[in-house]
């Protein structure tokens, strides 16, 4: 299911990370079913390739909302990169750059917005929480605009944290220099709320944060952790640029359906208003072509970079990132596919039972 | 699948309590085949949680006949309490009163119904087996009437007592003080029985007792053991108040349906002229939320009760319920609703294959 | 899945006959899967038991082509008791008579036609094969009219003999004069065939053989073996009187579809024109309760009576059948059913995915 | 699921083998989740037999393209035999001769066409890649039809080969006079590319290439690699005569649909316009009557025939030919077909969910 280069990552991350930021990174909420079946839910899926169709060339170009990238593989949000290696985001948008890969930087970064914007050297997007301190969400995502992100991505998913039961007696403690490093300078000077609690995620928010979000950065807004045919039209409804389906990499409600499962059904409700991206468990090619036979317009990978950052910082980035490039490159050739978009959904047969 | 705080408390009752009774509380009928199923099948649903929705209070206030609770979660009966703890049924009460939680007392308790009411402190309901000795039947039911029932819960998947081989040689006698506490003093005095068979249940009882219930206590009726759509009508036809969903925690027909997969068909064939409730394997707030958003009113727990009555008393059946209870306000906010009535069939996806 | 005294037998039996017996009795066709999924389908199925009904007595009296039984659980044709025990079928049916149950005797029987039809004492049934020499079997079957025979179950599915790989090495011998003990005298001198030659099942043999039984024994006649709903039809088109749905415990065509999946076609496809029976895998009442609920009107055990004959001899066999029928009988109650009439198919939930 | 003499030559010819050698042979793309299922899916039919039809002669004999062989059976195209065993191809084809089976020759056969044609003594086909010289394609070919090909079967599935995992470190080369024997010849001398790159499959070949082969040849063409019933359909108005499902012996794109699941749709999109053959996991006749059963004209194994032939040479290779054709003819006498024309649909119930 995972590709050697992946899981010989993963081998040296545990082996290099502390236990507690490993388990932190590595684990997902309640008793993991989703974080186990998110990866397993790519591999239910079988295939029905075609034959004889001119392969000599797989071109793996991408446009997402107008900017183009090179392959259709991107780089899923996810906090405190600080955790695991000093260079954090900026190794992981030098890894972007190199692949030219979609980077989808998250609200909790570890290093200065502006400071990974110059790694990445082209198009990234940008990841927000709506948090109890709205003045501090907009003075980030103010930030982020100026420093040229080119889509915000609002997770949806979060209002609350799901409770990671395996990390318990080893939890980590996030350092406030970490934590607040883009948030600080932004945090409302009259509210009562310590920084920290300032920061969270406010759990009122509601798909009017959509407009908020909009017309504050006059940027497209993304929802991200939509799994419900009904929230995708909800959100386009609302305003949103596109949706990611997503179940925020098994560390939220337990027992949510894999993204693989849920990922055709938000297709057809968001019906072209705007593209579909998902993460979840991709590991290899493979699971990266089902998404896209699926519908999805762009795949996001995430442990996958971070262990591929414990492990090599960059170059493990551009590694992971072009292992799993290759594969979908190599398998769409079998396949008989030349360009994504001769993905389609006759090529993918459900798991048996699946509604 | 089970809350840490439960299984911790199983541990300990396994531990604690002398292998018989923990064997015969533990124990199923048959293969224990429903025994083992009834906990998996709520693990078995997939959920499609909302985004976006605005869930800075969770309220799980449940109106149930007219008594509100605390929380949907409530307390499954379980027969001779006193076989755990001395203060039995009374702990389970002060339970029950700390967590605001619905009580079914059993026919079987083994302290004085008054003084479990008086613990309770609030609205309870009384289950009852329609025994051979109708006089007696009559005589408990007019007692917890006197004592301030608030419901009558009509076991009636019980005509005959199911075999569980795994007690076989660690086979428990009920002492006499203990099984006949609430029933001694109503024995019918010309009864050819023995006090012991006069208090078995009436294999020959039929959907008339739920109006002979209903006329002698002026209470509603539910019937609990329900898991066909058509006995449901029948029961509401025949005068009950609403059913209980319930394989009798495993312990009666093996093989039968788990509750979980049984529960969506009762409640349409309810059609909201009665409450339904369910029970039978519920072991977290996941549990819990598959149940309401299938249509249940409320979610009743069984052993946990038990083991955490054998556990800690009092303070662990409150533990028990209360473990339940946040985690079902937690998954619920990561679900996307505020209250019990947000919860809805669109929210859970059924196991493959499920008819 | 199997009742503990029928484990106990077969324990025993493992234990007391020779290995190659053993092995002989055991085994079955190719892989064994039917043989491993003919017992475990009846574990597929999942009860929906009925509440509140007057289960006070539970009467499995059945009536089978005008012969009154005490239960609907019989006894399978199989060859060569004479291998476990020296009473063979003479024991067998006096198993039989304690208990009230068919006794479906076999063409390969051990022990003289006569001597165990005065054991049985009541209705049997006559288990025939076509055979290579047609006077062998006619004499064979006009023998076992005149001993009293009241139908004859003539054997579809055995035109060639099944693989057994398991018993290989440890290949048994059936002796001469267990072999031939009812087939010797009938043998048509003419034959060119040596006798056991003779005495083969006949390749050719088709639907007509239904007519030239029925003709010659003016007896009903039943074809065992039936999977296919139109094999049911057509056999009943032939004249037969009705069927029974086996695998002929899984030792002749591996991959068949177990009996207990099987059923309901054929039930609904002989639509009340005879009666249904069926064998393969029943273990329990629980077994015999979904046959029944599927519509069978007779349930056959096998293996179950060899290893209770060498346990125990004819009292193991009628311990074999008194627990299958009274666990029956105790499963009826528990879902509330009084009579064999009481079970159709709502009582059932077949297992997922099938068809 | 597998017949006990192809376990025997398997297990013989994993030890007599050079470790790379075997491993070249056994292993699949990727995570050989293909490999695996190819023969599982076979096995995960169950059956319903007929009773009573005359099978006193079981008659095998096949007609593919006009010419008739001994049983439906045959050989699938396995390249670089030589590496087995010197005789290679020649001793295969020797198997083929003795047991009348169809023998499908490798483009990248170790001996000489000529030897090969000469040692199968009756109808042959040849596999065909279309490799990046088209003149060497071209010269081949040619030498085939020479040789008495009666058929080519163009692959269709390997535009660029599969990655298997499980060879890397023991990758074994092939000696060029084993790679070019066939090849060397015919090589366009003006032709910039080396002369294994020459030979490679092109991965810019399409369906023209059908009927440039067909000109070329003047002898029917079949697709070898089809899953998928519009790919069927598409090939047949291409010109081809017919086509072979397959997913290359779980050696290309890995997850593809085992051809057992794929069989059915290919067959129902073909209507009868030309043969399809299916290879992929046969192991016994059972798997074959499955395969006849939903279709197939023909059934081609593969690593059967190879096992052989590093077992026992053409004695191995009529040995596995012989052990799947008498099993097939049995298991059809049990399932009351006398001819391959009596198995239909009717007799495979497919696995539970399958679509």
């Amino acid at each position: 299911m995972t590709l050697p280069v992946l899981t010989a990552h993963a081998e040296r991350a545990r082996a290099a990370l502390p236990a507690a930021v490993h388990e932190f990174m590595a684990s997902g909420a309640g008793d993991e079913v989703t974080l186990a079946e998110s990866a397993a839910a790519w591999s239910s899926f079988r295939l029905l390739p075609r034959v004889l169709r001119d392969v000599g060339v797989v071109d793996l170009t991408t446009e997402l909302l107008g900017d183009a990238f090179a392959s259709p593989v991107g780089i899923a949000p996810a906090g405190y990169a600080g955790l695991v290696r000093d260079e954090a985001e900026v190794a992981v948008a030098d890894g972007a750059r190199r692949s030219g890969s979609l980077y989808v930087v998250s609200t909790r970064a570890s290093r200065p917005l502006e400071e990974v914007a110059a790694a990445v050297g082209g198009p990234w997007w940008f990841q927000v929480y709506m948090m109890r301190d709205r003045g501090l969400t907009r003075g980030l995502v103010e930030r982020a605009v100026a420093a040229g992100a080119r889509a915000l991505v609002l997770t949806g998913d979060t209002p609350v944290v799901g409770i990671k039961r395996r990390v318990g007696a080893a939890r980590i403690d996030i350092p406030d220099d970490s934590f607040l490093v883009n948030l600080a300078r932004h945090l409302s000077p009259g509210d009562a709320l310590a920084p920290r609690a300032a920061a969270e995620q406010d759990p009122t928010a509601t798909l009017d944060a959509i407009g908020w979000l909009r017309e504050l950065s006059v940027l497209p807004v993304l929802v991200k952790g939509v799994l419900r045919p009904d929230d995708a039209a909800a959100c386009l409804d609302a305003g949103a640029a596109g949706v990611v389906v997503s179940n925020h990499g098994g560390r939220q409600l337990d027992r949510s359906l894999p993204a693989a499962l849920a990922l055709a059904g938000v297709v057809d409700a968001a019906a072209g208003r705007g593209p579909v991206l998902v993460d979840g468990g991709v590991r290899s090619g493979l699971d990266a072509l089902v998404a896209l036979a699926l519908g999805a317009q762009g795949v996001l990978v995430g442990r996958p970079v971070v262990w591929g950052l414990a492990a090599d910082g960059a170059d493990g980035v551009a590694a992971a990132l072009a292992a799993v490039r290759d594969d979908l490159a190599h398998v769409m050739a079998l396949a008989g596919a030349s360009t994504p978009a001769d993905l389609d959904r006759s090529l993918v047969v459900p798991p048996p039972g699946s509604r």
